[in-house]
């Protein structure tokens, strides 16, 4: 597959681009779009980069009935010596496929993906918002599009990239937020497709984010399926707490999502000489070492906010203060070092950052 | 709503159709489709029937990221009378609205629902098959459209019906499968999205249903995500059990789908004086009941089989022979006045069918 030639077809009209400075997240997108297809007799095949348009696709395609699909999230961020740099994509690649095995999903070639999003990022390189904390978000799905309402794995997919320019996550600084504990309803089970990026995660949190969200909370911290004891993830975010000095996250049991952000605050921290620990964390534990006074931090970490320190957690209408609400020394490190190697200001003593050339260097 | 006119765009050229004892599932479309539109500011509205053709949908429409879609499944039967009958469609659209509330989706009018599925099957009512067993599946779907990436419910959506002749599932007449207890892999579990008809709950069962089929068994019979020892449903059809003279069914208990069938059945036999119940029952239970002889028949309840007994179930590499392997007296007589009640062989004490008018005498 790396030898298939990536065909370009530009727009003719250039849409006009939004201020770096007003930027929402998700609700824009660029010019162009990469496709791919996927067939069974073919394998995937025809890949492109096109003008963004519509999606043509038959009303009985598989997903929109039985939610074959998986997603990937990841950005493209401008230095500022003006290069463009991705941060980790061969992780989000690996992902990608775990979770095409689990939707039976046939895999993509993982490097020519990643060949296919510098090149789609190099040709709309001019959509990278400039202002502080601005990215380019690159949204790589693949969708079962067979025009078959049978229960089956679908014949053909398409797999597909599209990029947004997304504004600073947090406006005015990095700002911890209120969650609730979530006794109802849960995300998803070992056995399940917890592990998997896929559509029916997102779909089944939505109820349980709505009503969180109507009672002040920005997001809700998420237990296991089975005894609803265990902690597991904080919106599409992983989660980590200080507790006595150690940082730790729960374990991947099956049902938690990899987090590149997750794997790679693990990383740092270990670097720094931070104990850190992933392993089973319950609700009476995180209870109690607040009680004790020993919770020194808690925070969310995904590619949106990078880092999203929270100030308070509440269970069974028990609200508890995390240390006096603001933003602990250890995220504000984490979120400082990461972003700063995602926007080229530190060192990456672990070669995370891939490099792509901007448009203007590529030929048309 | 009610009083919304639904417009008729009949397509210029209709389709060749195909032969009635030639027909798989799912595969082939009528001429005609249903839709409608929800937005934030005008609710439901647009309602109607177009030529089928493809949908033209922004590639970042929330479908294809976030999964957040709802289906139904149901049939129109033509009589020895030439009459065109549904079955419980209110029943259905019941269902739909329940799916919708899970999914965060705006709930229908669903009288105005079965209006426009009655009129859809009205204006391609010569797409019915006439050959034994054969009917037209109904698939009512909905799906979010709003162009946002962000994880929050969708502000757009489309409501769709499609049409689709369906051959008879029993070619040769009804015949006992044989499934596999699924112990790695679950459906969905207490507090996830079980009970709804939508997407996810299908793609994370495609998995373990293509391991199954390899090793050539008919489907999975789902364990509880919690214990995985109790009985939730086989496929995706609720499931029966008769031990020692009584009939048991998995009690709905919120990862349960509330089948049409599993309630016609049920209803079926307290007008016969058969004992029913429902409650939970383990696999030990299952096991001990067959060990001891007392297992007299299993059979899946759903659509698209009405009735599927089972012939032996396979758990730890165990198989188990249920009788002789053969359709129980209890299936066959299920099978034989639901689908007598369906295709107006029966009579009907319940008031289960509704009519539709014939295409021809609706003024176009």
């Amino acid at each position: 597959m790396e030898s298939q030639t990536i065909q370009v077809d530009h727009c003719a009209v250039r849409k006009e681009k939004p201020k770096s400075d007003q930027l929402d997240f998700g609700r824009i997108f660029t010019d162009h779009m990469f496709i791919m297809d996927y067939s069974d007799d073919l394998g995937w095949h025809d890949p492109r980069i096109e003008p963004y348009q519509q999606l043509s696709i038959d009303p009985s395609a598989m997903v929109f009935h039985y939610g074959q699909s998986v997603f990937e999230g990841m950005k493209a961020y401008l230095t500022a010596e003006d290069e463009i740099q991705l941060f980790r994509p061969e992780k989000n690649m690996q992902r990608l496929n775990n979770s095409n095995d689990r939707l039976c999903i046939p895999p993509i070639d993982e490097k020519f993906a990643i060949q296919a999003i510098k090149k789609l990022v190099s040709v709309d390189s001019d959509w990278i918002p400039e202002a502080e904390g601005t990215s380019l978000y690159i949204r790589p799905f693949i969708i079962s599009t067979e025009p078959y309402i049978g229960v089956a794995p679908s014949l053909h997919y398409k797999f597909i990239v599209i990029l947004s320019p997304v504004g600073a996550y947090y406006k005015e600084g990095i700002n911890p937020i209120k969650i609730a504990v979530e006794n109802e309803f849960v995300r998803t089970v070992k056995g399940g497709t917890g592990e998997a990026k896929t559509g029916g995660n997102y779909a089944a949190s939505l109820k349980a984010q709505e009503i969180a969200g109507k009672k002040g909370f920005a997001q809700v911290l998420w237990l296991d399926g089975v005894e609803k004891k265990y902690i597991e993830e904080v919106g599409s975010m992983n989660i980590f707490f200080k507790i006595n000095g150690e940082v730790i996250t729960p374990e991947l049991n099956g049902s938690i999502l990899e987090g590149v952000t997750r794997n790679s605050v693990i990383q740092l921290l270990k670097y720094w000489d931070v104990p850190v620990v992933e392993r089973k964390i319950g609700m009476e534990e995180l209870q109690q070492a607040h009680h004790d006074g020993l919770l020194e931090e808690a925070f969310g970490a995904g590619t949106a906010a990078v880092i999203s320190p929270i100030s308070q957690f509440t269970w069974n209408n028990n609200d508890s203060l995390i240390k006096d609400g603001k933003t602990g020394a250890i995220a504000k490190r984490l979120y400082d070092t990461l972003t700063g190697i995602q926007y080229g200001r530190e060192k990456d003593p672990f070669d995370w950052i891939v490099k792509v050339e901007k448009g203007s260097k590529i030929a048309h």
